[in-house]
């Protein structure tokens, strides 16, 4: 795991550069789920998801010196458009390798923030040679969007603010994609109150963490053919390995279980959350033999939602 | 103005049954903006809209004895749902008479919280007609959604929370369409901090209550073909004696601006409101000769849209 001290001193870093976000609760909701809710709404946050809370952790620790010829990342879209936030924020480039299958509204939020984008294939191999390729070309810093004990300290922030305000949960849930939420989640929470229980969700349409969690190593996705664009990552070596060890549960999710839990989401909570945070409502509506009669706290990532292309 | 003792008696009373509604902020609002906002939303708030505030504080004060032939009202939505969940809490019935181009979900929140519909045509001497049919029916008690003391004194709180929270703010703006949140509005602020002014943001579509300032008297509505529904309603007698002598302005909206600002609150506030409240920060962004530099507070008044029907 990732040490408490680390968290906290990736907590004190990052503080002038990130909201501590709002929970928000929903009587509908706790009433449909039959557990008490507690969203953490980090679609609030700046840059419009959690990814700035890791990346900021991670730059801020980079001297000037090294940072000059810039930054360079692959991502769906929510860690780039953090990084090149960050990375303009302190006068420096951003690179990004994006999927050509991104969703519009965030390649428009990694050019709004400052960030260069280069295409790659919706693959993991695709994307792995244009990454390399691109910081061959550049010279810049790898930030790698969750295989990176930087970002998964940063990323854990988020339910450490969690806890620390509602002290009282008996479990936590949060989306699992690459890790590195999940993995930080898990980090804060196993060393601060034991007794919270940890779940991952995770779409059926994307399931190599479950897999490999139940195989005991690291499994590739058969298929990225989810709605949930930001799960669509390989699970990462750091993450695997603090995962595997501390998770109480991964729990798998089908398409149309997220979209109708996004959709709970939007009219009873009045807020914009992706398919890839929706997942985590889906877990508790369609397990309640684990969480009926619970305090559960739902790690809500992200915002970027297109307008235009709603799955309904 | 209903007097700063009334507001503060209604805050005590309705606490129990109200959230505190969080306020948020957007640097991508502010930038666009070149102004510094502050949304008090109450899209979260209790029933989907501040209405609750103003049903609350009304139906707590009337003895058990006079309601036992349940409440009625007239209303396109959001008090009619305000006045269902408040009614139906208090174990009473609740009659709701809404016109017949009301939105989806609106018609949807009145039923779900134990209101009973009678449906009238979209003018107000239909509804005018139907409602007095309906009381003599029932006999029940009229609870007006803003031609009442009680309720406005009731609306009048949601400023209130705002201006207390946040001491420095030049400006508020608030939508008119009856105008019980308007002049609630007006009486909080201008009674407990002078210095702030109160713009009311209203429809062309829908501009009585413009022209019934302009004019010193009130003027019925020519059309009320807008997309915000909330604000189709004629201004009542006891708002407009308030407004009529404390608003600093009334700004009148284009349909198109109106949907552009709810567009722009989708994407960088990650929240869903109405088009109804939108309008506050399309009079914002199209009249910067006021409000350029000012920290200006907005009262987003709910959140009740329907998903399948967005106006984009």
């Amino acid at each position: 795991m990732i040490t408490i001290n680390d968290i906290q001193s990736a907590h004190n870093r990052i503080r002038p550069f990130i909201h501590n976000t709002a929970v928000l609760t929903s009587t509908s909701l706790n009433n449909i789920s039959e557990s008490s809710l507690y969203f953490k709404c980090e679609n609030f946050q700046k840059s419009g998801s959690f990814k700035i809370r890791g990346v900021a952790n991670a730059l801020l620790q980079v001297h000037k010196d090294h940072s000059s010829k810039g930054f360079v990342t692959a991502s769906s879209g929510n860690h780039g458009a953090a990084l090149s936030m960050v990375a303009t924020y302190l006068g420096c480039n951003a690179t990004i390798v994006m999927p050509s299958n991104a969703p519009e509204i965030k390649i428009q939020n990694v050019k709004k923030n400052g960030g260069e984008i280069i295409w790659c294939k919706p693959n993991q191999n695709s994307r792995d040679q244009i990454l390399q390729k691109t910081l061959d070309e550049t010279g810049g810093i790898l930030i790698h969007p969750y295989n990176d004990y930087r970002i998964i300290a940063g990323q854990a922030t988020a339910a450490l603010e969690l806890i620390e305000k509602y002290k009282d949960l008996d479990m936590l849930v949060a989306p699992l994609g690459g890790g590195g939420l999940l993995s930080g989640t898990i980090s804060s929470v196993k060393q601060i109150n034991p007794r919270i229980q940890v779940y991952g969700a995770e779409p059926y349409q994307a399931d190599d963490g479950y897999r490999s969690i139940i195989s005991g190593r690291i499994q590739e996705n058969l298929t990225t053919d989810t709605i949930c664009d930001g799960l669509r990552a390989q699970i990462g070596i750091i993450p695997f390995s603090i995962i595997k060890e501390n998770v109480d549960a991964i729990l798998r999710l089908k398409e149309d279980q997220i979209i109708e839990a996004m959709r709970f989401a939007w009219e009873c909570l009045k807020i914009i959350i992706e398919p890839s945070c929706a997942i985590t409502l889906a877990a508790i509506l369609h397990n309640k033999q684990i969480f009926r009669g619970k305090k559960i706290g739902l790690i809500i990532t992200g915002g970027n939602v297109d307008l235009d292309n709603l799955p309904w």
